[in-house]
């Protein structure tokens, strides 16, 4: 690449911490990473805070309006109430849209957990939105490589749970025809363009560089400081030949704030080997039964209810764990009323209540003391238990057949430039993308 | 991977530098590691010295009376004249070899030049012996993706000059049905179990090993941080399912000694991975044609006799760079006779010339000073012209379509165990895995 600077020329874009320390954060700051979300406030992180720590930027009313206006219909409660909260060049995204410009929809789960919880719902829930309002190719990433690097789960774990978490994604409704599931570690052997564009990307990022920017030091394994370019990849529409072609395409990614430093890394990158950068927008955390400290853990099943839980395991632990906002005795929460900032049932309403009008009564009534802590349980309790089962009841129709269909690497119901260089037509779409190219040739009839 | 201890029980084998510092070698001291080989003397780099410093083993009368005993043959001339000097357990890979043991072969080139030169064939020839005289397996690695890190050059032009190469690496008469020649760049999008294999020895290895082994620092590029995982790979049979199917086999790596911090590595790496560690033959350099202080290098054209030279090259590259160890006058060099040991064309005869007893001839006419320094260069001329002229008839019978049946995965005419675990089915090699298993099958004839 002749017109990759020097590795020493890349300037991180962003105000974020750049120095060479591995300095852990000041002990009263929230703590937010692809592997640590912790608050030192029952409210949970603050999100201005990091916004700013970040350099991202608020979702606002104008731009929602744009949004709206954009998409033709109403966006989605879970932007609409600010749980996602923030973007990255969103503006730039809808700007591009508006003269008639595509885009691509990319997100991703790190596989760590057999089951997962209603917490690793809420991105695709809004990737489904967004990819139904602007009718777009979605590509999913299951980092099950991360895992092993991370984890203590071999290879072949990894890639077991990649599978059983994209039944899971799968069940939450996606179309096959529209959407291109993708687990690293087999995916990885299927397409020649993952791993070159990975090494391009390797190519302009320094070990200091992701000292500064993820916190790796001298005694992390090889694997881990390599690993963010596998994440950045797919921001990169060239890695998916068999569905962009040659397309250097733009790309909004939906995911949950902690996963930002992978994609500042990506900016930075993107316009040295000619791509426009991401545009992202960001979700708060889902926070953990216990409150907003923490966001819902795999590995703590009392933490999080999750999407294989009975009607019954839900109530217990909702009844049991979920971090109460009201007050100590009745007599005060009559008087004074319970805290909805805190209380875990109704900021479980604030992402699964699909009714405004209602939710705005909840809150009100318990502000006021008039609903009471198990009462609002109930409510919760009465919300979550149909939705995850019929979340079961898709998931059991994801047979292996299904899975395996969005795993393979294929055309995908969209048509893009398909100019194949020489040597990448031995690619797995190489067929997929022959037959685009005749659809476009000129007909003779 | 339960049985993979933490890492920071990774202790290196070796007697070599495990320090963390990236200081440069003494000024006095010969430089040898992947990228830079340079001597201060005119003798060219001192390899007993290496030896120590390495801890690796020599080649001894008493290792080279048991190869020829195995091999039921007389050594290749490389290995009995020293060029082959240094090894790591050979003795144990021919005492299982004596037990009826299988193994196989592996060994690479980085393809940083569109023109390989005779230097270059020095591994490959005695590759080819050993082939020749075990009938075993080989696998040979480009490494494409390591010159896109370490050089100016693009994936693209990585992946032809990788091609390139290929067919001079074919033309030396390598048999398509036990050789299986591949480029990183594409072969990682060929079979997902190479990838795998990097992410469990990235898993194995952290930034301080790589500081200690290879030098890097903290501004280098992090694929060249994770790229000695890509080199380790090939030595674990598994990264070759259409081949091996899932046997663990030990392998032999001849290669030059610059290569062995990679399979230092690599041995400490795989009895944590369950796989035998690589044994290794190392061979010297072959010396630039001004002088064994450096080797030849394919970035200097006149530093070396390129496989492209036309007769009338040659000739006047030796008679007009190669280093004399002639005396300055006609009646000096008679009365005190030449240093063979500096003559680079008296080495070229020792890596090119067959016949022993002429090279010993020439060895003791220009000690006394009876051949002068034109008279030894006209004999390296008449030797290593027709090397080429041959090479390159032969490099013209490699097609596109020969290159591309070396690089495809597929069986090799050896039988393996194909116990093919359930995913792993899906791999290029499925079908030869198959049809392996099926051969195994009991007949019910």
């Amino acid at each position: 690449m002749s017109n990759v600077p020097d590795v020493e020329q890349l300037k991180l874009e962003e105000n974020h911490n750049s120095g060479t320390e591995n300095a852990p954060a000041p002990v009263d700051e929230d703590v937010v990473d692809p592997w640590t979300v912790t608050s030192t406030s029952d409210a949970g992180i603050d999100y201005d805070k990091l916004i700013k720590r970040f350099g991202c930027s608020h979702i606002d009313a104008a731009l929602i309006e744009r949004l709206e206006k954009v998409a033709g219909k109403p966006v989605h409660h879970l932007i609409r109430r600010g749980i996602f909260f923030s973007h990255r060049d969103l503006h730039t995204l809808l700007a591009a849209v508006e003269t008639g410009k595509k885009f691509y929809l990319y997100t991703g789960r790190g596989p760590s957990s057999e089951s997962m919880h209603l917490g690793h719902l809420v991105p695709f829930i809004v990737t489904k939105w967004l990819q139904e309002a602007f009718d777009v190719p979605l590509v999913i990433q299951l980092t099950d490589d991360e895992k092993t690097l991370w984890k203590d789960l071999t290879v072949e774990q990894s890639m077991r749970m990649a599978r059983e978490n994209a039944k899971d994604i799968i069940a939450i409704g996606f179309d096959p025809s529209k959407t291109f599931i993708f687990s690293n570690l087999e995916f990885m052997g299927q397409c020649p363009q993952f791993y070159q564009n990975i090494i391009r990307i390797q190519k302009c990022v320094t070990f200091n560089q992701v000292k500064g920017i993820f916190g790796f030091g001298d005694s992390d394994v090889i694997g881990k400081i390599g690993f963010p370019a596998a994440q950045a990849a797919p921001a990169f529409s060239t890695t998916f030949p068999f569905i962009f072609g040659v397309d250097k395409l733009p790309v909004l990614i939906p995911c949950a704030i902690d996963q930002d430093p992978y994609f500042r890394m990506t900016r930075d990158v993107s316009p040295r080997l000619g791509f426009p950068k991401p545009a992202l927008i960001h979700s708060s955390f889902f926070p953990a039964l216990q409150g907003a400290r923490t966001k819902m853990s795999a590995s703590d099943t009392n933490s999080a209810v999750f999407l294989t839980d009975t009607a019954k395991q839900i109530k217990t632990k909702i009844n049991k764990h979920a971090f109460s906002g009201g007050r100590p005795t009745l007599e005060e929460h009559r008087e004074l009323g319970g805290n909805t900032d805190i209380d875990v049932s109704f900021q479980l309403l604030r992402f699964f209540l699909e009714d405004d009008a209602e939710l705005e009564r909840i809150r009100v009534a318990y502000g006021k003391g008039e609903l009471l802590s198990g009462e609002i349980k109930k409510i919760a309790i009465d919300t979550l238990q149909p939705i995850v089962a019929e979340h079961q009841n898709r998931r059991k129709e994801v047979t292996d057949e299904v899975l395996n269909l969005f795993l393979t690497p294929r055309k995908l119901n969209y048509d893009f430039s398909v100019n194949v260089p020489g040597d990448s037509a031995n690619g797995p779409g190489a067929a997929g993308k022959k037959k685009g190219k005749d659809k476009k040739a000129p007909k003779q009839e």
